[in-house]
C-alpha cells in the first residue's frame, strides 16, 4: 500500500491511512506500507536548500545533492514514524523502516538516484510474523553510506521496488483520484474509469499527462511484473471489505495477458504547453539529426515529438519537433548558434500547441485506427499540424485553442463515452 | 563548536553560525560542529507524536520510543544539512554526519539513550584533510539499528561526547547567553560573568537552576576532561580573531587545576517551586529512610534536599525533604498510603519554597563560609527553613517571597558584586 503526500497531509489523514491499513491487515493480508512526506513538507525543505546561496550573497546556484538528500528525506522519516504509532495505537504491530535500515540500495546519483537493490528479507520475515512494515518512501542509501533520494515522485518508485523486493501479490497506490480514466474528466465529463490498463498503455498515458503515476514506477512495475492497483485514499476506509472479495473502485495496471476484453483504444491523453519548431531546408544527409538534437540535449531542452519527412529529391528536407513552451527561447538560441553545423535555411517556431494522443494496445492488430482520428478531427474543422505514431499510440499536434474539442471528439469517436444513466 | 536551537532558528541564523565556523576554520583550527534542531521544531514533532493517541480515541497514552526517536531526530538532520550547504557556499569543504553515520552508538534506552561509544576515526581523518564535520546533535544509533535520541537537551551531550571522541582541545558551546554568571543577572544586576568555573562547581550550578548547560554534558566533560567554553552565538561572528589570540567573552569550564586564583565562593544559584514535606515523629531505626524514599522513587517523585536530624533520645526523629511543587499532591498520597510501613505520626507540607545555594570549590579549605551566609540572611530578617551542605555547596530553604532578596544578599556577602563603573 502506498500513500502520497495529500493522503498523509495531517494527523487526521494519517489516522485515516491507518484505518485503510487496518482493514487490509484485519482481512488477513500481510501488509507493507510506503508513505510520502506530508503534503507541502518536501517543498518547504527544498525551498530552504534553495534559499541558502541567496542568503550567502553568492550569485551562482549552490547545491550539494548529498546534503539535499539528507535534508529532504527527513519528511518521509516523520510520516513513517507517525503512521507506525497510529497503527500501534489501534493494536496493530507495526514499525517504521528508513531507506538505510532496509537497506534499499541506490546508485550514487544523489538527488535522482536509481534503485540498485532492495533486501526484503527482514521485512518479509516480520510481515510473516504479523508486523506491518511502514517504509519511508523516496529514499535509499547510496554506496557512500549517505541518504539518497529518488527524485520527485520517487515514493511511487519506492513502493513498486519494495513490492518487487518482497514479492508482493499487488501494489496498491492510494492517491487523490479513484483510478485511471479514459481521458481527463475535467475536459470530457463522459470519461470513464478503466477497470484494467496494460503497463504499456499506462506508460504512454503517464508520460502524456495523465499524471496518476510516475512514469518510472510504471516502468519498474512492468519490468518486475508488479501488478499496480490505483485507488482513492479518500474512500471510506471501512467501506470495502477485501476479505469478502468486494472490489473497491480503482484501476488495475497489469500485464496485457490479464486483460481479457481488450479495447482497441483505451484512452485519450493530452499534453499542453508544447511549442513547435520547424527547420526548413535541412541538408538530408547522415548525422544531421544528431547535429540538431545533441546541442539541444546538452542545453537540457526536452524534445518530444520529432517528425522528419522523406525528402522529394534526397537533398533537403524539413524537420519538425516540439519542446516545452518554456524552453522555446533557449532552444531557438541553441539552434541559431548551431546553424552552421546543421545547415538549415530557416527556423520557424510556434508556441501554444497541444499534443493529443490516442492510446491502445489493441491498435497493433487493428487497421484503420488512425484514419478514424483524422476523419473525426476533420469533421470538426481541427487542423492537424503534425502526426507521429508508435505501435500503441497516435499523437497529433494541434493549436491549443482546439485542445478540449479534440479530446472530446476523439473520446467519442472511439466509443469511450460513458453511457447516459 | 555546538549551536543550540535558537542559534539555528532560521536560515539567516544558520548563515550566521556558518560565519562563526568560518572564522575558526580560517584561523587554522580543525573544526567539528554539532547542531540542534531549529528552535520550536523539536516541540512540533513531539506534539505530533503526543497527538496521535488522541486522534485514535484511545484514553491510555501510547508511545513507541523507537518511532518517537526516528521522528524527532529528523529536526537535527535538517539543520546539519543546511549548515553544511551554508559552509560549502562560503567555499569551505564541509559535510553533515547523522548519528548512525559516525556511528555514535547508544544503549537501547530509546527516548533518553546514553552514549556507549563514538567512533571519531573517519571524522578525525577528514578534519585533518580540511573538511568541517557538521554533526546532527541529540542522536545516535542503538543496538537494534534504529535511531536513538539522547533526551531533551541532548545536543550538549552529543557535543561533549564528540569532543572526547575526536580528542578536541576544547568544546565551545554557543548559546543565547555569553557565559556563566555569579548568579542570575535578572535577580541581581550586579552579577558578573565568570572567566573560569570548575566542572564540580558547574555541576552544582547547572542542577540548581543556572540552566546554561545540561547537567549530563557537564558530567561527561568532567569524566573525559573536555574543556568547555560557553559563549554567545549572537556575538558578531567576525569580531573576535582567535588566530590573533584574542579572548572572546565567555566562560571556560575546566579542571580546577586550571583555575589559578580560586575564589572561595563562585556563585549563588537558586531553584524555585520547591515544596517542603516534614514527617514528624518518625521511628529512628534502620530502614526508615528507605521506607520513605523508595515508594516516592517508584512514583517518579524527584526528591531534592533531605534533612534528618539526630534524634534526642534515639527513638523518634523528624525528617524533612523537598519535592517539586507540582509533585506535592502525588507525594502526599504516596506517603499517606505508606504511613503504616514508615511509622510516622504527622505529615506536614508547605509549597512555595525556594532553595538558595552558595557554591564554591574554595569552601573546602576555608572555614566560616556557612556562617557568613546565615548571618547575612539573619541581618535581612530572612527565616531559614532547612539547611543542607556538601563539600562545595551550602543550600538553604526559605520562603519564596524572600528569594530575590536572599540571592542579592548572599551575592554581596561573598563579595561577588561587580564594581560600579
Amino acid at each position: 500500500m502506498k500513500f502520497g503526500g495529500t493522503s498523509v497531509a495531517d494527523l487526521e489523514r494519517i489516522h485515516n491511512v491507518a484505518r485503510h491499513v487496518k482493514r487490509e491487515h484485519d482481512a488477513g493480508h500481510e501488509v507493507a506500507v510506503v508513505v510520502s512526506a506530508m503534503a507541502g513538507k518536501t517543498n518547504e525543505l527544498v525551498s530552504w536548500v534553495n534559499q541558502m546561496p541567496t542568503v550567502t550573497g553568492s550569485n551562482a546556484p549552490f547545491f550539494d545533492a548529498r546534503e539535499y538528500d539528507s535534508i529532504v528525506a527527513s519528511g518521509e522519516q516523520v510520516t513513517s514514524g507517525l503512521l507506525a504509532i497510529a497503527l500501534q495505537s489501534m493494536g496493530i504491530d507495526a514499525r517504521s523502516w528508513l531507506g538505510w535500515q532496509i537497506p534499499l540500495q541506490t546508485n550514487n546519483a544523489h538527488g535522482a538516484a536509481r534503485i540498485e537493490d532492495i533486501d526484503g528479507g527482514e521485512i518479509i520475515e516480520r510481515m510473516g510474523a504479523g508486523q506491518v512494515a511502514v517504509v519511508a518512501g523516496f529514499q535509499g542509501i547510496a554506496p557512500d553510506n549517505r541518504i539518497a533520494t529518488l527524485g520527485r515522485g520517487g515514493s511511487d518508485t519506492s513502493a513498486v521496488a519494495l513490492a518487487a523486493g518482497i514479492k508482493a501479490d499487488r501494489c496498491d497506490i492510494y492517491t487523490d483520484v479513484d483510478g485511471v480514466y479514459t481521458t481527463d474528466p475535467r475536459v470530457a465529463p463522459s470519461a470513464q474509469r478503466l477497470d484494467r490498463v496494460s503497463f504499456e498503455e499506462m506508460l504512454e498515458m503517464a508520460s502524456l499527462g495523465a499524471k496518476v503515476l510516475q512514469v518510472r514506477s510504471v516502468e519498474l512495475a512492468m519490468v518486475h511484473g508488479v501488478r499496480l492497483f490505483v485507488r482513492s485514499s479518500f474512500d471510506d476506509p471501512d467501506a470495502t471489505d477485501s476479505a469478502a472479495g468486494a472490489n473497491p473502485p480503482g484501476t488495475l495496471i497489469c500485464d496485457e495477458d490479464e486483460i481479457v476484453e481488450q479495447q482497441i483504444v483505451t484512452g485519450i491523453a493530452y499534453a499542453k504547453d508544447e511549442a513547435q519548431i520547424s527547420l526548413r531546408r535541412v541538408a538530408d544527409k547522415p548525422g544531421v539529426a544528431a547535429a540538431v538534437f545533441s546541442p539541444l540535449a546538452e542545453a537540457h531542452v526536452n524534445v518530444d515529438m520529432i517528425v522528419q519527412n522523406v525528402s522529394e529529391d534526397g537533398s533537403v528536407t524539413d524537420m519538425t519537433f516540439t519542446v516545452p513552451d518554456g524552453d522555446l527561447g533557449k532552444a531557438k538560441k541553441v539552434l541559431e548558434a548551431a546553424q552552421g553545423d546543421i545547415g538549415y535555411e530557416v527556423v520557424q517556431s510556434d508556441p501554444g500547441m497541444v499534443k493529443v494522443s490516442v492510446i491502445g494496445i489493441g491498435m497493433r492488430s487493428h487497421a484503420g485506427v488512425a484514419s478514424t482520428a483524422f476523419q473525426a478531427l476533420a469533421d470538426k474543422g481541427v487542423n492537424i499540424r503534425a502526426i507521429t505514431t508508435s505501435e500503441i499510440k497516435i499523437s497529433i499536434l494541434i493549436d491549443s485553442d482546439y485542445a478540449e474539442l479534440a479530446v472530446r471528439t476523439l473520446h467519442s469517436a472511439y466509443g469511450l463515452d460513458k453511457e447516459a444513466a
